[in-house]
């Protein structure tokens, strides 16, 4: 017998294995643009820090405090060590989070739409959703969220850049909305994609967090690191509520590995700031070709672009038949495309043009 | 705002790393005989695996369904696939039986003492424990529990061989207690140390999960695999709690990495043969010495053994001084010893002789 609220709860879908879509499909070669991954995959100095390492000690539990990529991450975003909380991916700190403060019965605010592992997670801890569309540009509704606010509110989330919209709301937008959300309120800005913006020269949160004591901003090594699959994310938290995710957070929940690998790639910021340029560049590109199209889309400040065609699922098995996977599946005939290689890019885009033409 | 249950929770207490406990020890050497790992280290195919991975794919998702580790536990459990859930270790798992299972208001009934992550994740829940001592052997009461079952029960945990007491419930014993457990309440036994357990060819609880749907048997590549780094353990359930746990679980929980080292590992049956036949004749010894010496244990079946002494502060300080690490603060002047390499067992034996003279 599990709990109520799980027996409806609708699963997040992960992606199929390549591997296995390759086989399904009969395809000989696929690029996958539908997790918004890292295209230009992963700094060398992964490899090579883990070449080193060995793999000795792997009988040996790893350290629980993850001093050492602790320290790496304090010094350079310039917040205490106690500030930060790790997990396996932010899928964990999401769960995490959730399972620390939200009971049956409270209101968790969401934009519709946004990552949908904020709602699975309050949905399992008994939350009602409260979901606020975004507006006509796909931007965050902040003012309307400011009026979903009632005394059962305990968690409001923000996605900035959003997951799936690829929109930014400023960081001054963010501190006049914060003004108007109670103390007890909980604001958690997911800046998974934080560093693909480019419009502000300080795109995050971060430094409202002096101000704000319910502020939550958390990163992931997931997307412009380049290490997906390590599966290492983190918040950073006031003192009393890392303390307190911190008794329940799972006592060993990434290894020795995994600190070596996340340290190793956030010591190459240049790997970094390579990807992030060549992001924004063929960001440019892909929204002159979609305006040149006539195809609507969400102006993105992401590694991805979310557009809108009238037969998305004719177009992605097209894409699919030539190599390419899209995201289908977040919204009436939209599509998500994760920005790749030029090349893929560019064969994407003149498979969209003949489709839609 | 935290939920009101974990306001007053306590956490548990992970090891310190060796090197931070040298240095503050200022110790040159310092064996952990605290955290019940593998002494032996880990298959030499573990680093042959993922040498030959060369971490190729870092960027991307891992497999969600971990395929290949899946299908060979499957095979050699003979169990279905799907009636196999994978965690970032146990603790994932424990955390996840928890978050879809319980509600507050629920009891869950626990051995005292016993692992205390069971207590953590139920009390997260907002459950009442309802704590059984075990019996004068340092056995896990289960007649005790029967008569502990209330209409209020909705989970049980059978640590066994149990921790820190390292004793045994047969197979026969357990079938006998589900017996007199009601199908709506999921008794989990935690078979983290099964596979050190000598004394019945089949010792496993996993033969009866045919005749009760509530039974649940978990396992860990943590101890007699020798990857207590790397993270992975493993629930079997029920194709029902199955579907539903894989609703809540994160859906990227172990990486590529860790699935590769999994599988290397549990290909190599002769390394964990040789383990446990080791662990098996020094458990023994250890009995034989403690026998000798007049000092209180419990037999044990794990790769741990819980005894008693005087002052067990003063026997833990005089250890450490002499760069041996044992786990206390489990029990009033109980002190737990992982079984070790031959030297490290012996080293420590005649520390203690010394001591307790």
């Amino acid at each position: 017998m599990v709990k109520k609220a799980i027996a409806d709860l609708k699963p997040y879908t992960p992606e199929d294995t390549l591997d296995a879509l390759k086989q399904r499909e009969g395809l000989s070669k696929l690029v996958r643009l539908s997790a918004n991954e890292n295209a230009f995959g992963t700094s060398p100095r992964v490899a090579e820090a883990l070449s080193k390492w060995g793999f000795t000690g792997a009988n040996r539990y790893p350290d629980s405090n993850m001093t050492t990529l602790r320290e790496a991450i304090a010094s350079r975003l310039n917040v205490s060590a106690d500030a930060l909380v790790f997990g396996n991916g932010l899928d964990e700190i999401l769960a995490l989070l959730s399972r620390t403060l939200v009971e049956p019965g409270d209101d968790v605010i969401v934009a519709e739409p946004t990552f949908s592992e904020y709602a699975l997670n309050a949905v399992v801890e008994g939350a009602t959703m409260v979901d606020v569309s975004v507006d006509s540009d796909g931007v965050t509704d902040l003012a309307s969220f400011t009026n979903a606010i009632t005394p059962k509110t305990r968690m409001i989330w923000i996605c900035n850049p959003n997951n799936p919209t690829g929109t930014f709301v400023s960081k001054a937008e963010i501190a006049a909305f914060m003004k108007t959300v109670p103390a007890s309120v909980t604001v958690i800005v997911d800046e998974a994609y934080i560093d693909f913006t480019t419009v502000e020269d300080d795109p995050s949160a971060l430094s409202l967090m002096a101000q704000f004591d319910n502020l939550v901003v958390l990163r992931t090594f997931s997307k412009a690191y380049g290490l997906a699959n390590f599966r290492v994310g983190f918040a950073i938290v006031s003192p009393t509520l890392g303390n307190q995710l911190e008794r329940v957070r799972l006592p060993y929940n990434l290894s020795t590995f995994t600190e070596i690998a996340a340290t190793a790639a956030f010591q190459d910021q240049s790997f970094v700031t390579k990807t992030v340029t060549t992001v924004a560049a063929e960001r440019k590109k892909w929204q002159q070709f979609l305006t040149d199209q006539g195809i609507a889309f969400y102006p993105s400040q992401a590694n991805f672009i979310f557009f809108k065609v009238a037969d998305a699922d004719g177009l992605a098995a097209t894409l699919l038949k030539n190599g390419y996977l899209l995201r289908s599946g977040l919204g009436d005939n939209w599509l998500r495309v994760t920005i790749g290689q030029p090349a893929d890019n560019q064969a994407v885009q003149e498979i969209i043009a003949a489709f839609v033409k």
